[in-house]
């Protein structure tokens, strides 16, 4: 294409400000350089990272930036020395780095790939430590290392996934973040075995992929905690046997499910992001066993706490990234279990909108009904 | 013999009220009721459970009482039913029970037996909820199931664990808590693996237990942590490679632990009993996979916290009770592997006394230079 080696300016949404509507802008995208990918985003949908760090929460939240990181696309260009994906490429830009070669990637024991997190994390590229973005001449940082709410993006060559050309991109975009996350937290972290008691709180699209998680790995009794009766019913779709809603209860939330399990859930999983829930999540866990994973990103600065006999009794705590998933590798593994039915993800996306309506996607992000709502990003 | 069947008059140090000396008494032992066993204790050390209790901040402690539970003796006699040990078989009473038949010990993923559970936390046998203990007709609560601090006990036929007849009790009652704690702690509940870097905290027989099963499983450092640097000398002959004092150091132990590990430990252990160091030991696990075990009994009512981010990144945090080992089962297993010298129990005990010096043997606990203090409990 005529694009490569050349700056592209192109439509994407930038934060200027914490709190402040996102701003359609057209934005200059620099090609990318050595060990870098430049994508055209086909689709994103918006995840709560997003909203965290757009509210200004996020103390690690750098401004001017362009937020997102759910997405799909197609290799625009590669910089020097990029092998595994070349221009026409259908991939999953990911926000969990794969290098192969770090001392977490060597481990065998975790999908944290420590290789460019110093960059992605100061919103810049490891190479220059500068940003590819800008608008006359003024840089905009990256965010996660993934900027999915522009047109084109630039991205490390460890955070690409390379996809099967046959699955739909606006699809597959939630495989970028909650949909995996739901699924690995189960089968990765908590590995829950056939006839166990799961616990979930909190029915959003993390919540409902843990559902959808457990009822594949032969779960029993899959009970699904959340304020919002709403989410209910959708909820049956995805696994879950049984709804309690904490506010139809005077005590605890832990001992109403102590007392309907005759002792304790096996597995919980936490995917609200609150840390009383997360106590509660791991105090309902059963005496000897009990497992307890927090998938829930809290607020800055908060604790979880228990009396350690929680822990000497037997509970474990844990929690999980990404599901545990290794990015580049098992993204488009997952890819394919949904081209063969084997997963869901249609049945997440509630809403459709364009890139020009990102700010009423995040309004409408904060309603009940709403579980993925995917953005096309090109007319 | 002609005491079975007949109430016993025995010495036992009785503990009256929380902090005033134990008594030496004459003390009534009723005969074994069904699925009892009456215990003649030959030798029983002293353990920190003891003297927690002992101080009256046990909110569950019952006075007056029998303590004890790291103890060796022979049977005397055995209650109705009773079919796995009889009169002359030499055993170590386990605090932890093992009925093989409970929820708990079906599961196969614990040790915490629940069957009379209920009973050794009210002080009394299961069988007629009442004390085999008196003096002159007023009952004296037992103790964990064991009140070892007495010439003859009894417990339920669930809490023996027969061993070789060979074994020295003196040296064997050590089986009893402490020494097991520690090594299961590594083997059972970390499962450390070959090349595993460890950290320590508290040197004393647990956390010398746990050096000594890192060692035996392989680890390639072990960091030993004390705010008492007499405990380093000691502690090498168990296998500590390392040493830090926290109080060389202005910043916290954590962050000491992770410069000097390149990143964190892969398992920690906290043996202590101090909610903030059980944070610490949490928090110098290496993100992705570290893993720490509280073995520690904290007092009543303290918290653990840290931020749930430290679990989302890959930490994970345990508990351990009795080092995971399921008691009729395993003990006698350590017992043999005492005998063929493949674990250490001699070393850890740095002081013989008598039941009669009882209280000398507590205050030798709260010094430095003691780690276990075994009564001889016949002249
Ligand atoms: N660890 C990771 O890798 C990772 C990845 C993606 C998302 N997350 C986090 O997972 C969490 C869930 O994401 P989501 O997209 O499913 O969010 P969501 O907002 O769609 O769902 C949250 C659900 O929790 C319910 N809820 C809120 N407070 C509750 C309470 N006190 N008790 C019970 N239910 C309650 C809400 O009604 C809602 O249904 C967020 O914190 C997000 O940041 C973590
Ligand atoms: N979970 C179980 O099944 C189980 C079983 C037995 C014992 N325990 C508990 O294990 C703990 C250890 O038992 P022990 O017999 O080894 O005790 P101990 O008193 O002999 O050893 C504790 C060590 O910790 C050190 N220490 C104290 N404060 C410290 C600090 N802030 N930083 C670093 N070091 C510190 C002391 O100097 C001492 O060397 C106790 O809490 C005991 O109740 C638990
Ligand atoms: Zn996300
Ligand atoms: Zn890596
Ligand atoms: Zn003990
Ligand atoms: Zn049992």
């Amino acid at each position: 294409m005529a694009t490569q080696g050349q700056v592209i300016t192109c439509k994407a949404a930038v934060a200027y400000e914490p709190n402040k509507p996102l701003v359609i802008e057209d934005v200059q995208v620099a090609p990318p350089q050595a060990g870098e990918v430049r994508i055209k985003i086909f689709f994103t949908a918006l995840c709560h990272t997003d909203a965290y760090t757009w509210s200004g929460k996020d103390p690690e939240g750098l401004f001017p930036c362009i937020l997102g990181h759910e997405a799909a696309g197609i290799v625009e260009s590669v910089g020097e020395g990029v092998t595994e994906v070349q221009p026409g490429d259908h991939v999953i830009p990911c926000y969990q780095a794969e290098c192969r070669e770090c001392k977490f990637c060597k481990s065998g024991k975790t999908n944290l790939c420590g290789k460019v997190r110093a960059a992605t994390g100061a919103g810049v590229m490891m190479n220059d430590r500068k940003s590819r973005f800008s608008i006359n001449g003024k840089p905009i940082y990256h965010f996660m290392g993934t900027s999915t709410f522009s047109q084109f993006t630039v991205v490390h060559d460890v955070s690409v996934a390379k996809i099967d050309p046959q699955a739909p991109l606006d699809k597959v975009s939630l495989l970028g973040c909650g949909v995996p996350t739901g699924l690995g937290a189960v089968w990765n972290t908590a590995k829950v075995e056939p006839g166990a008691i799961v616990a979930i709180f909190g029915l959003g699209t993390v919540g409902l992929a843990v559902a959808e998680g457990a009822k594949s790995a032969g779960a029993s009794r899959i009970i699904g905690v959340d304020i919002d009766s709403k989410r209910f019913d959708v909820a049956k779709n995805f696994g879950v046997t049984e709804f309690v809603n904490p506010k139809d209860y005077d005590k605890p939330i832990q001992q109403v499910l102590v007392d309907v399990t005759d002792g304790g859930v096996d597995y919980s999983f936490e995917c609200i992001g609150n840390v009383s829930v997360m106590r509660a999540a791991l105090e309902c866990c059963h005496k000897g066993w009990g497992t307890s994973v927090i998938i829930g990103v809290a607020a800055s600065g908060q604790e979880i706490s228990t009396r350690p006999f929680q822990l000497v009794t037997g509970r474990v705590w844990k929690g999980t990234a990404f599901g545990g998933f290794k990015s580049r590798s098992q993204v488009p593994w997952l890819v394919d279990k949904y081209m063969k039915k084997e997963i869901k993800i249609d049945e997440y996306i509630t809403h459709n909108l364009t890139l020009g309506e990102i700010n009423s996607a995040f309004d409408l992000m904060h309603e009940g009904g709403c579980l993925r709502c995917v953005l096309k990003m090109h007319e």
